[in-house]
């Protein structure tokens, strides 16, 4: 059932090597990440020791799509959102106290600082990895260690394995359906939320079910016009009810997720003709994008790849216009932290990891310019995810 | 600029009776409800004292909004998401460590244990409160207590004023739209994929700028078949691409949100006619609504309304396929712990409650039936926000 056997051996001589009895894990991502089940609801627990086969502790009613999608292992489950429900804590305490009793744990790995933003109108329901998991993990560990596993798994998680990539190929093709949503709505008259509506629709109908997947869902948020489009930078842009007018740029930020795997990828269009400053910005903002993609190669540093694109920006005369990262890590999080693709990051870029190729151009009177797509990075240069067209009128 | 300034002298009455003195926050939800403005990107921090004006520490980037809405004390600004970004918790660390010093707390309440689940898949990124922000409240508060508040929290937001109960009017008023897509949309080759995208666009596109509303989001689970509908009762479905065929049955659970304010309904529909047992469970799934709704009012206990609905399914036959409880609280938040209409639960209902009415029957051959609205008890009875269509075929 586990074509990732890779992942599991990249996690195993990682452990080993920190010195890591056993990890446990709650935040759907990287109970993903270490089992091939992205939980339905935020109650499943994996307990997954150095030696022996991982434990997953989860709510009844995900039982069956857990034992379709999960490597290896036990599952045990609780009654839950039902009227015979029961504590999900003293059932992962349960499996916690028998599996210690077993292993002797001397130190165990949890999710400690997973401390992160959350665009909150994207999210129906949070998770939170708060009190009441931690004391357990105190009460039911006697003599355990609990070491801090973020940054680790964040380590882990930067570099993909070969099926993982598909993974995340696949869902950058999902993303393509709405990328064609937007190049089909930019017209005068179309309104920012109308074009998230079109965008989200053509994902969640076209992408679910395509080469499998179940779950999927995306996130599109677009501005319009110059004074919109020139705070297109700011990690969260309110899509507005305002009608594009002739000549204004509408822009795509767009995050999709299909069964647990993301991608990041926005397009900027004009409705009707552009003016020639709109046309500067934008060839400049392709060529850096073209400059940085040739840049991605095993071996090179996070910070030239950031050079490559900002160089280009530069001679063109609109560096001022741009504020942000060229890129990030994509991958069990629609932002992930590494590599980080800004000045002068020293982090060497090492095959498998994935991230977004993004500059962009803000300027209060004309608006923000940006492209982005996602690449994996590999010995001989980058693999371009799901490439799609690009230009902007 | 605030209308509920109600909400804010039963926070600071209920902070005395517990010997609190200060709140930190930094959930979106819960920096809403004590400060007016519900956050763009979670790292939004609020600091609200029992005496004296509260700080708001938030990222540059959400100034505007900010200052659009908190109705009242500093708003402390950090730069984010840009190449000039600093660190946001020194940020927040220097507010707290001023107000420590004017202030001398000696008990300061934090959000220690909102732990829940969460639909991962509707969430493009999740907000966690984890080590950092504990930490960071640790080295900054010498000599204070941290307690923690998340019941104390719960129990508040349990009881709305009645400037948040128009609030929730309104995004009950929203999803009427959505509702009425569903109605449209019901039909023999309608997918749920489908419904669920028309559902959503419409909440989208007709809900933002509906009486003020900025900020609107809808997430529908469509289930559809008796298969998959027999299923509906689990905390969250899979919405698939089958299509409805001929007298089948497509159940639509719906939470919406519209800046910040929730509300959560279901509707069920036929495509085309309905066959005898399908009727029989949908009318005594109407009456067991009609019965609890009419046994709504401040004194009575939240057992007592459950028994209302659960006494007309048992009479009708169908109290093994009711398998969840009546009702749970709404509002700040989709699902909110207080009130649960469960059996026997001896809460007594306050006015201004706001919780959903919803039973259900489940047979795994006939498949699920359910009609979920929102009310706010009152003296005298229920208030139901937003009253829609419920029949079935």
């Amino acid at each position: 059932m586990n074509g990732n056997v890779e992942r599991l051996e990249r996690v195993k001589a990682a452990m080993t090597a920190q010195g890591l009895d056993a990890l446990i894990c709650r935040l759907p991502e990287n109970v993903l990440f270490l089992s091939g089940y992205w939980p339905m609801v935020g109650m499943t627990f994996l307990i997954f020791p150095l030696d022996g086969e991982p434990v997953s502790v989860l709510p009844l009613c995900d039982e069956r799509e857990a034992e379709a999608d999960i490597w290896h292992g036990e599952i045990v489950t609780f009654p839950f959102g039902i009227l015979t429900a029961t504590d999900p804590y003293a059932a992962v305490a349960g499996a916690l106290r028998a599996r210690h009793a077993e292993g002797q744990w001397r130190r165990v790995g949890f999710e400690g600082s997973f401390e992160t933003i959350a665009p909150a109108w994207n999210a129906a329901e949070h998770a939170i990895l708060a009190g009441v998991t931690i004391q357990v993990l105190r009460e039911t560990l006697p003599g355990a260690e609990l070491v801090d596993a973020t940054d680790f798994l964040h380590t882990l998680r930067a570099t993909k394995t070969p099926w993982e990539v598909e993974k995340f190929r696949r869902t950058n093709e999902i993303a393509t359906f709405g990328l064609a949503a937007f190049y089909d709505g930019v017209t005068v008259g179309a309104s920012g939320v109308e074009l998230v509506a079109a965008v989200e629709s053509a994902i969640l109908t076209q992408g679910t079910g395509y080469h499998g997947a179940r779950r999927v869902r995306a996130f599109a948020q677009v501005s319009t016009g110059a004074a919109e489009t020139a705070e297109g930078f700011r990690p969260m842009v309110i899509s507005t009810s305002r009608k594009l007018e002739t000549g204004e740029l509408a822009l795509l930020e767009l995050g999709v997720v299909a069964d647990g795997y993301w991608c990041d990828r926005t397009r900027v269009r004009v409705a009707g003709a552009a003016t020639p400053r709109q046309r500067a910005v934008y060839e400049a903002v392709i060529a850096a994008q073209d400059a940085a993609l040739a840049a991605v190669r095993a071996g090179v540093t996070a910070g030239h790849i950031d050079a490559a694109a900002r160089q280009v920006i530069r001679a063109a005369g609109f560096e001022e216009g741009f504020c942000h990262v060229t890129g990030h890590g994509v991958g069990f999080r629609y932002h992930e932290p590494v590599p980080c693709l800004a000045p002068g990051d020293p982090l060497v870029l090492e095959p498998g990891m994935l991230h977004s190729v993004e500059p962009g151009v803000y300027l209060p009177d004309l608006g923000g310019i940006r492209v982005e797509d996602n690449v994996v990075v590999t010995e001989s240069g980058a693999d371009l995810l799901a490439p799609y067209r690009r230009e902007m009128e």
